[in-house]
Order: structure tokens, then sequence, then C-alpha cells
């Protein structure tokens, strides 16, 4: 015995979102039904607009429903013209909330990775140049993951952007602040030694 | 900074599944966006028409977008005239893929929490007191969950059905199938001493 077909159907298009298995797609059927028909409803709805609605900003790649996204649109995030060049749209977030950097983004929406068959173009290496050659950066900041893949495409862009004449720079790698010397990996460490910094008093 | 408008809303209402929080809806609306447009579509599809069309079976209040569901059409289960209680309608699943059981079920769909403000009427009591009046069932199973509330539930039914003359049984309390004596709880233990069976030979 199976569930009722409509129940079924909804149990199997819950499990399309990632990280949801035949129970937990149950489960969230079930919590749906019975106590949140509205929020239900809602989703559907906002799920319907979204995926026909949201595309990539022409500049950045950022998803925006939007022709450009609204840092692209700003023109104050042009003045110190900085470009930070992340993987996804979950790092430009994370790097806005540090309130450090006001320049503008390059989102390649993934890393390369020969083997998942995810070349040069799918990162939308061609907008970047495109971005590179019409707006006068003066540096490009690669802030892809710390990853062997995160790092072969660090060093991809890097040799790509030479010819650009911008300086080119990528986030230091060191010890996490509030972490212990103690349980930090040999590699990580060894970057942290040989990128130290003298102090200036 | 934040999220264009659209991403936004969309991760907010990502939200209202359970166990889903703020970073893992972020998730989810990224893999949506970016890897599966076309299973987001039709999840929203289907969740229209699910919220909109999935009552509750007449008789045995699982989950149908039928007036009754398709065991309660069978007039198969009518035969040895058994109905099995249980709280939910996974339990039925549950229960099914035994092959044990070829009566009826009745779903409570949650079980009596006086601090949650659950009473008999939330579970449906009075379509079960129906349900006993006029199918003339031999026995009934109080399948609810070994937990405090389920054994509360259990015994509230019980006294409940004493007047229709039927055979009210309980599921067996035991040592699961599988586990070590040595790991099984004191309680769970003096249950299964106490419900010992001799051996038939």
């Amino acid at each position: 015995m199976k569930f009722s077909p409509l129940v079924q159907e909804l149990i199997n298009s819950l499990k399309c979102l990632p990280g949801v298995g035949a129970k937990s797609a149950q489960r969230m059927a079930f919590h749906l039904l019975e106590r949140n028909r509205i929020g239900g409803a809602k989703l559907a709805g906002t799920l319907k607009v979204a995926m026909e609605n949201i595309g990539h900003c022409s500049q950045c790649r950022n998803f925006t429903e939007d022709d450009s996204c609204e840092i692209c649109q700003s023109a104050k995030r042009l003045i110190n013209q900085q470009l930070c060049i992340v993987e996804s749209p979950g790092d430009v977030i994370a790097i806005e909330q540090t309130g450090e950097f006001q320049g503008r983004y390059f989102i390649l929406m993934g890393h390369l990775s020969p083997l998942d068959g995810i070349g040069p173009d799918d990162l939308g290496l061609d907008i970047l140049e495109k971005q590179l050659a019409t707006n006068q950066f003066k540096e490009i900041i690669l802030a892809t993951n710390p990853t062997v893949e995160g790092e072969a495409t660090a060093h991809f862009i890097a040799e790509l952007a030479k010819k650009y004449q911008v300086v080119i720079s990528r986030i230091a790698h060191g010890v996490p602040v509030g972490g212990e010397l103690e349980y930090v990996d040999g590699n990580t460490l060894s970057h942290a030694l040989s990128g130290r910094k003298s102090y200036s008093f």
C-alpha cells in the first residue's frame, strides 16, 4: 500500500530539495498538510514566480530578477575600483556582512572542476573579461574557497587577468580568529607562518 | 546588503518547511535556482494542487484527495472486522509494510496533549465512535506510540470503546528484535518480562 497518488506526488516533488530524502520529504509533506497549508500555498506561489523570473545579473552573475543587481547598479561601488571574485551568492553576503569591502563583485557560480565537466565557459569568464576590459579596475581580489578547486580556479583567473594591468590579490590563509593553535591543521599553520606580518608601532 | 527581493522571499518561504532554518533555506534556494529549475517549478505546481485538494478520508482521517481512501474503499478490509488506531499516516505505511494486518485503520493525526491544547475533539474521536457504532468491529487494536502521550491516548480510547462490546487490545511492548538486552532500558525490559509468552510445542 502507498499513500494516495497526490500525497505520493507531493512527497516525490519535495525530494528535489537538496539534503531531503524519502523520510524527510514525508515529514515535510505531513507537516504542511497538517499544520501549515497557508505556508505551503505561499511557498508554491513564490517558488513558481522565482523559478520563472530570477535570472543572473548581466554584470556580476548574481541572482536577481532585474537586469543588473543592486550592487552593480550603485555608482558608489565603482569609486574604489576593486573587484572581488567569489564562488557563490552566499559568499557575497558573507563578505558584505564584514563591511570591509566597498567594491563590486563577480560571482563564478561554482569552481573549475574538470571531472564534473565544469570548465571556464561555465564560470562566465567571458563576462569577467568584458568587465575587466571596460571598467578599469585597480585591483581584483580572488576570494574563491580555500579548497583545491578554489585555489585552481583562483590561479586560472589570475593568469587570465594578467594582461589587464591590475593588481591581483588572493585573500589571506591563516589561523581563524578564536581558534586554538593546537587544533589547526599543518597546512593552514604553515600558511599562517609564511604569511606573518610585522607589528607596526 | 540583502539578496534581491524575490530571492529573499523565496528563502523566507522555504523556511516554512520543518527543520529548515535560514542557512538551509538559502542552500535550497540556490540549489533550485542554479541546478534544478524544472524540479522547482514542478514542486511549485504539485504543492499548489496538493494544498488545495488533499483532505481527510471521511472514515479513517488519512490524507487523501478523494472522499475516502483506498483502504476504506476496499470491502476486503472489512472481512476480519479489525480496526487499528494509529497516530499518523506514516504509522499506517509502517504497519502495512509488515503485511500482518488486513483490517481498517483510524488515524488520530496526533495524540492527546492538554498542554498543547489538543483534546479529544482534535483527534476526531466523534468520527471514531461513529465508525464503532456502524461497522461492528470485533477488535480494535490501539497502536499509538509507546510514549507517555501515546499511552494516555490509548487509555482514553479504550475507556471510550468499552461500551461497544469489542475486544480492545494494545500492541505489545518488549525488546526490539535485533537489539541487545544489555542496552535495553529498564522500563522496556520489565514490560518484556511481564508480557512473556510460553513456548508452544
